[in-house]
């Protein structure tokens, strides 16, 4: 679907309608603001496929596992994102027929998501079988700022005279398409309306998640308000109803406006009230003054994220709609949330919580947004340790290891598959790289003493018990893991797991160390809240110096695991197209038995951990590994683009730069229809600043190493660090970096440090 | 439940009724004829948990296929044994309340299987809730000689004066417990009733299985025949009814005579006619005589087959068990038929082949039945190796290589799991090892001019595409598999596979030498079909020449697959028993990581390979991984029996013995309600031969080494051998062997050839 959305820097554009490309329209222009989404299904009845998607943040449900062959250890439910009351339906009836667009096609249409005010409109012309014609105009958005609002402007301007009747109402007999049993997740609480609105409760059949949405609306002919709405409620279902008569010629609006509150934020008994005040203070605002608040909330996003890429106008709509996505998926606001793989986008894969949140996430949200943003990404693990200990020892493990979940909603592992489940344990390492960066990026200590360090010890705790000792090798080892590549099950001595499960113990046990240094009383709190022993320390030292760690001294690389080289040695290039991807086309066992590489394993080693080896290293490492990697997650290609950056190798890196940042909108891997692939649009990010940016994150300042993909004219791009925003800008001969901070500000250029002052540019000649 | 059923030397008594062991009760006492089966269900109404099943062999289901995660590859459905119409049914109401003995427990119950006869017998005393008292007494038997008629004698004594209406009809409005998405999987077709008879049609809903089943019963009073019951027909049921008054002191008698046919056998038109044709027959012979040919034809299979084990009624029982079962599942008559791991006992597992049946079921059938029998089960394969073909094409192999499946019935893959269906290929071993073993027991090379070198072609392609050149190892190496130890899963160089694979491909290589040079007709006709070339042959001898055998020297064992050793070792008896088994206690992962072995892996080879190895080479394997060995498949003990035995392991080998032999009447598992472990049972009856009786074959003749359990005074088994039949006759002092052959046969006893002469009973001293 290449180019079917038009290019253009600040919207997404689809012009003509195409009810094959409905859904994946319906995905790519899914809007909301971290509290709840909304797919972009039609207001009007459709009688089309359509992926009908409302979803609110934090309500979830435990789904009955469904497997083939049960195994010891799989979870019992696997939490889904609800899809919830449907707010948007109208049904307008023009001389007794429903506006349907699927069963008269419109003229003239036009879907149109601006990404830099957060607002979906749309407009069309539109017949009815008995030829009435009318034009259609639509704008949509759900509060930045007034999170629990949302609001549709629907207007209709008539080319002929006929009778309507205007339905427009909340639905909440909705059910998930992804129900492993077929299942309603919902029940009915109660449906009320009086004269100037209707609001309905409905209450999960597990859990007991609750919500009552409600709405009134406004209507007008030609701009002149009305008062002749009848509101009314039934099974499930609340309406308003409107009947005239189009005269030709004039405009008809209705404005409607939703509110959406659940129990994640009031009591139950509250939340009728709750959602009462919401519509009390629409009504006081009135449409045009809450679409400028959601579009001023918007405009500070822009300021502190945005990125211009000149000369390349796709890659300028991919990577704001990127960011535009994330800020529209995560707030920061809740540390219950997280940020779910298809966002408020779809259901697929349920759960909201991988490792990608930490791994391609956080450093998103460490560069655009305040700290505490990030930290609340921290605080939802340190909240979820207790689930995390759980979870392992369900696997037998004991004495506070902690296993953090490889899927999960409330910290109940999710996941059923068990070479991923039990195996993937890799994620472990990230969740406390995550403490890492965090500390490293902010200077700021304190999180260690707020939960950090408990969720260090439990992660190294688990490590000391899940390697062991191998008599024959004489070293200590790990075996049955499944790394980053998923493309190996049940692996033995993973490189990657093997070293970043030795790093935990290590910087373990330096937070200790400085703990016990430097605040005594917390650390008696510590030791004895987590039962914590130094002896502790000497097993995790004893572990660390005597690892195994598999490497090919003659090809001068770290075994992707052990036994890897045994492997039929091939180049993903030699793969006809046809059996690409080769997760469409090649059975499971040829997939695990092939030397291909589904994303980075040993390369995300050397991604995290860049600064403990050297560029030869890393080269070798990459002229091996990168040629075996068929790209197949939306994970892999961002790694690989700052690597391959690093290395000079610009044509790779622009290359696989293409494959990330316009996954979704050229809709790569025909799979957006199921809903967006938010968490790897972070990694799209990492590709600019930290690939042809070449940011990395020194001791108390950042560091650039910028490059110019030739097929740019120059971008420009902002890092939030510390107190203050960075602005980096290159051009086709320049860089030059500027700072809004009211002191000096150190950062340093290709290893150059420089003391930017405010309100100064700093210039200097690009490398080439 | 040790000793709820009572031991008995030919029988299996149940005294008293305990509604919580009924489920098991109705799989230990189920029956069949091998053209089908019934579990234990009363005739009557029974409120209490009944797990229903009545079996048809061939008649099974698609259902689609459940999983979590699909994986590429994964076959679309699991074809299931089909639960189908319910012909025992009875409602008998005595003044108008029905006989059920979950709402008034019974008094004086008592069921008996009898194994020698295959009748089903039960009595007991029944109050109704008005105290209305009688005696019953009922039997049962699916007739082994007229496979397709099934009898049921229930009668009748008053002890109190009441009104009856008895209803006896047959009941098409069954499911699957085991269905994936709670689906119907029969059809109503007809339901038809005259004056002498009712009966009714079902269809699958997939497939077009189609099935008749028609009854008429005869009814008497104190042995008087009476003609006074009326047939009707209704949705989805046929009925008779009888309705008469009770007199006390009186005897009422119902027979039911019971036609089951299907399309397996008959044009769909031809159904009804066939039943029609059934039910005169049996009308003819009356249940007596019905009765008696069904008792001669089980007292035949005794006849071949009987193992007498003297002073240990609990083995004795046990293996009569065993040999009863297997002979109710199998008979050898139909090539599309084969042995469900259930039988017809359940509906757990589906399918109905697993590489159980040529690894434990064939030897059973050699040695006790006509070849004919053994060679259907090779012949089923044939028939299904243009889907093996399929499979392995599926999976990316090509030129006519053969995978046959885990799990099947009509020769497509049912399982799903990716570990076993793609990974545990040695199933293609053993396929190929069934040849040689029939070729070697019977001396018959018939069968690989039909088909048997054609199997073997399909199998050694390939294993020759699933090996590949290790350029690390300059060796050829095998990866991703899991061996027959279940409890590893996705490793390189299971030493197992890669032996067996070797051996298929030296094998195949002789046979097609032998037909190249025996029979230059059918080599070219072979050639043609397969599109065989002899440079086959020559990669294969490479091979075979430069594989790759995971050994450690210093041990001197073959190891089950590379890096086993690394592994943290420990021994089954560490396990605390409250750990035990471990499948029900480890998660999957733990479980992989260990060392435990679920069941004979590279002992499996071992025992298959026993003249490959010299008896050190044994030991040290048996001594090193049998106490790593946990047992948990019902296939394992039997084959570590046979080798203890031959070690002079004797308490290991009882030990083994006694957790084989009443794995179900004992329920070791815990899990008989759901059916019995059929196939299983064969390697019961090898523990005893091939173990205690030390049988091997040899070129042209069997050999023995008998050994004597202290446990037992003697035992005594019949092996059939090419014409004839061997007895073999153990005591406390000697060893006694006769033929009923008339003409000499020879035979080994520990070492030395002795010519057996017709009517004269060899006998020498037992070594000890």
């Amino acid at each position: 679907m290449k180019n079917y959305f038009l290019h253009n820097d600040w919207q997404i554009i689809e012009e003509g309608f195409n009810p094959e490309m409905h859904e994946a329209a319906e995905s790519i222009f899914s809007i909301g603001n971290g509290k709840m989404g909304q797919r972009a299904m039609f207001e009007e009845n459709y009688s089309g496929k359509t992926l009908q998607g409302s979803y609110i943040a934090g309500v979830y449900y435990p789904d009955k596992t469904r497997v083939g062959w049960w195994k010891n250890g799989y979870p019992e439910y696997f939490a889904k994102v609800l899809n919830s009351p449907n707010w948007i339906t109208m049904d307008i009836q023009i001389d007794g027929e429903s506006i349907d667009l699927f069963k008269n096609n419109p003229s003239n249409f036009k879907r149109i998501l601006n990404m830099k005010s957060g607002l979906l409109q749309r407009s069309f012309d539109y017949s009815t079988s008995s030829s009435k014609k009318i034009s259609v105009d639509v704008e949509r958005f759900m509060s930045k700022e007034d999170d629990e609002i949302a609001c549709i402007r629907y207007s209709i301007t008539a080319h002929d005279n006929a009778s309507v009747v205007w339905n427009s109402g909340i639905d909440a007999f909705v059910k998930n398409t992804d129900a492993n049993y077929d299942e309603i997740f919902w029940s009915r609480v109660s449906e009320k309306s009086d004269n100037e609105k209707a609001w309905l409760k409905s209450k999960t059949n597990k859990l007991n998640f609750e919500i009552c949405e409600g709405f009134f609306v406004k209507t007008f002919i030609d701009g002149v308000e009305l008062s002749n709405v009848k509101y009314t409620s039934t099974d499930w279902k609340i309406n308003s109803s409107w009947e005239f008569n189009l005269e030709k010629g004039k405009t008809y609006t209705m404005e409607k406006y939703v509110s959406i509150v659940s129990n994640m934020y009031y009591d139950a008994d509250q939340l009728e009230q709750a959602c009462a005040d919401n519509l009390i203070k629409a009504k006081q605002y009135g449409y045009d003054e809450l679409k400028n608040r959601h579009v001023n909330s918007w405009a500070e996003v822009w300021e502190n994220a945005d990125i211009i890429i000149e000369g390349d106008v796709a890659a300028q709509q991919g990577i704001r709609f990127n960011i535009f996505q994330l800020n529209q998926t995560y707030t920061g606001r809740d540390p219950r949330l997280n940020i779910g793989p298809k966002g408020f986008t779809g259901e697929k894969y349920g759960g909201s919580t991988y490792w990608d949140t930490e791994a391609y996430c956080l450093p998103f949200y460490l560069g655009t947004s305040d700290a505490k943003i990030a930290k609340q990404l921290l605080r939802y693990r340190y909240t979820q340790l207790d689930k995390a200990i759980e979870n392992a020892a369900k696997l037998g493990f004991n004495n506070g290891a902690a296993l953090y979940p490889m899927v999960t909603m409330n910290g109940e592992e999710c996941h059923n598959e068990w070479e991923i489940t039990f195996e993937e344990i890799h994620r472990n390492g990230a969740i406390a790289f995550a403490v890492f960066q965090y500390e490293l990026y902010t200077g700021d200590k304190s999180y260690l003493k707020e939960g950090g360090a408990e969720v260090l010890l439990g992660i190294s705790r688990f490590w000391a018990q899940r390697i062991h000792w191998s008599a024959a090798k004489k070293q200590y080892v790990m075996h049955g893991v499944t790394g980053p590549n998923e493309y190996e099950n049940n692996v033995n001595n993973n490189w990657y797991t093997n070293y970043i499960s030795n790093w935990c113990m290590k910087y373990t046990t330096e937070v200790i160390n400085y703990i016990a240094e430097t605040d005594k009383e917390y650390y008696v709190d510590f030791c004895t809240k987590t039962n914590f022993n130094t002896s502790e320390l000497e097993k995790w030292s004893d572990i660390t110096s005597n690892m195994f760690f598999p490497v090919d001294d003659e090809l001068g690389i770290f075994l992707q695991q052990e036994g890897y080289l045994d492997k039929e040695q091939m180049m993903a290039s030699d793969l006809p197209s046809s059996e690409r991807p080769i997760n469409q086309h090649w059975s499971w066992d040829r997939i695990l038995r092939s030397c291909f590489i589904k994303q980075a394993d040993v390369l995300q080693g050397l991604f995290l951990f860049e600064d403990h080896f050297d560029e030869n290293t890393l080269r070798r490492n990459f002229d091996f590994y990168e040629p075996r990697t068929v790209h197949e997650s939306s994970l892999s290609p961002c790694i690989h683009v700052i690597q391959a950056t690093k290395l000079g190798y610009t044509d790779k890196a622009y290359e696989l730069y293409l494959r990330t940042s316009r996954l979704d909108l050229d809709d790569y891997n025909k799979e957006v229809h199921e809903g967006l692939h938010i968490t790897s649009m972070a990694g799209t990010w990492m590709a600019v600043v930290n690939g042809f940016g070449g940011l990395r994150i020194k001791e108390n300042k950042l560091s650039f190493s910028p490059m110019l993909p030739k097929q740019w004219d120059g971008f420009n791009f902002l890092v939030r660090y510390r107190d203050s925003i960075l602005n980096i800008k290159i051009d086709k001969e320049n860089i030059s970096v500027s700072t809004n901070a009211i002191t000096t500000v150190d950062c340093e250029i290709y290893g150059n440090t420089i003391s930017l002052e405010p309100n100064k540019v700093y210039t200097q000649a690009l490398l080439k």
